[in-house]
């Protein structure tokens, strides 16, 4: 078996230029309270209007799909933000989105992809890749992937280009890992822009899988029941054999971080950085936090803020120190 | 008595040239699940390092003091966040920065002014104008007012630069007010670059002394006591005759939002644009939410996300209904 060919800088590039108007170009956020020997800038990917990162893989996947076949739609299978981003680009682009969603999703999901004019097609446990299959079959439109896919890691790579511009010396990047596009295309920008910066993936430790694949050498497979016990819903899934090959070649390590240390980090971003952040958007804060990184300036994803209320009061009130944890 | 002299955009204009590369530019986010009759766009000024858009007065003001003046220092008294904003203006300058606090100001406040290096005196209540007054008069520091001053009018009035700049043809601003200068600042320059945008100040219902004095025509007092029932707490103080001037020449009507309105638009910021404020931030969006504006493109001005962590968490979990109120 032949190894994936690897997205390029200029891949990223070309998405870049295609998303420009469409995405918010989102600025790096100084955060001065944080430890002095590693200046910490944060990129809030929450404040893209679906509240996450992944509405830049979809709308460069879908502008590069051939428009005599773009008109018949697209279909994604998610729960989570990809739905919203494809339900969002589609939209953008005027065509239809069939969106597979499973029966026990939260309502306030469902109606957040309706509002973007998305059709949802709710379905039983397990079934949701059939159905999105029948789908395409039945109406011509193409399957948007949430990760495993060129355009789709060239898109998420423009957080990268960006970095790179508004900060060129960054030393540090530290970057949430679940199917790993992210990872991979911001790993692909800064690795040919910035050479001397190290790039970390960031997964939690109960759903460590990278982390055990990338020491191995090869992907490891942690059982579904396993990686859904971890509070950061979006990190749950695991690299494609092409994600994979990215991370192998781009990230200088994986921290992992403890269900703890991701409720401090949520909590800490809400009250010092005033920025909501879903759990698994706030990975990046807490190995900032809770890992001994070499000294330079750092740039941490917060790659979502989707958080359902009950869940951030919950946290929020229950890190009352965070307000001065690290006054002096 | 003659009328005061009113700040210029060519003022603001020059403010935005001595502030460039001190402050956060903030983007404006656009909030498509809000009315579509009213496309609508925030102005986060939470993302200012301080948290706050007061950094910018405090910049403004500390350039323009005369450099052999300015090494002696400066002093404020504030509980809130002037005071973080003239300390971390210091600290910019290089200059001390003696910040009078109550002493009964809590300790995180305290705790975070002296983060950016100032030394804070505490005094007992209603003493610390005088106290102030005695620092300055021992070290030849000079007084950053937090609103009755020109340079402080016109730092705060380049978020309406940038507003102009980025949304040219905005329809209607929506400005928090309570001693004004920011709604004077911002008002000068919309009124001149955008002519056509309705500029409304924003209060709560329990300290709306300024709707009061513009519709008489003349400034109204309301005791702190009263002024004091709101949640907002960064919006208890009252227009001085410089700022009134200044409102009542740029402000199209004054609005007024009670305290569950406030409450309810902490929550939505925080849940639908994934941004903290604190409840005086919040005020735009409540009357965005409940008042009859005409249709157009609609900005509010998002003041300041310093919100204590058991306040934001009780807020957010008493609005359950947040996440769908806007679903369709």
């Amino acid at each position: 078996m032949s190894a994936p060919t690897l997205v390029t800088v200029d891949d990223v590039r070309a998405a870049a230029d295609r998303l420009r108007g469409s995405i918010m170009r989102t600025p790096l956020i100084p955060a001065p309270w944080a430890d002095p020997q590693r200046p910490l800038w944060i990129k809030p990917e929450s404040l893209q209007v679906i509240g996450a990162f992944k509405v830049r893989g979809a709308l460069n996947a879908i502008g590069r799909i051939d428009p005599d076949v773009r008109t018949r739609g697209v279909v994604a299978y998610s729960s989570g933000n990809h739905a919203q981003a494809v339900a969002y680009a589609a939209a953008r682009f005027g065509i239809d989105a069939h969106i597979v969603m499973p029966e026990e999703t939260p309502a306030v999901k469902v109606a957040r992809t309706r509002e973007h004019g998305a059709r949802v097609v709710l379905c039983g446990a397990g079934r949701r890749e059939a159905v999105a299959a029948q789908l395409v079959e039945e109406t011509g439109a193409t399957l948007v992937p949430p990760f495993d896919h060129p355009d789709v890691i060239a898109g998420q790579g423009t957080i990268g280009l960006e970095i790179a511009e508004d900060l060129p010396d960054v030393g540090t990047v530290l970057i949430p890992v679940s199917g790993g596009g992210l990872a991979s295309g911001i790993g692909t920008a800064i690795r040919a822009l910035c050479p001397d910066a190290r790039i970390y993936g960031v997964e939690p430790e109960l759903a460590a899988d990278t982390a055990a694949g990338l020491r191995r050498g090869s992907r490891v497979s942690m059982s579904i029941e396993d990686r859904n016990r971890t509070i950061a819903d979006g990190l749950r899934s695991q690299p494609s054999e092409l994600t994979f090959a990215h991370l192998q070649h781009v990230l200088t390590d994986v921290l992992t971080v403890s269900e703890g240390q991701i409720r401090s980090a949520v909590a800490e971003l809400a009250i010092r950085a005033r920025l909501v952040s879903e759990p698994s958007g706030a990975v990046a804060l807490a190995a900032y936090r809770h890992h001994r990184l070499p000294p330079g300036k750092t740039v941490i994803i917060l790659s979502g803020g989707n958080i359902e209320a009950d869940l951030l009061a919950q946290i929020v009130a229950q890190s009352p120190e965070v307000g001065v944890h690290q006054g002096n």
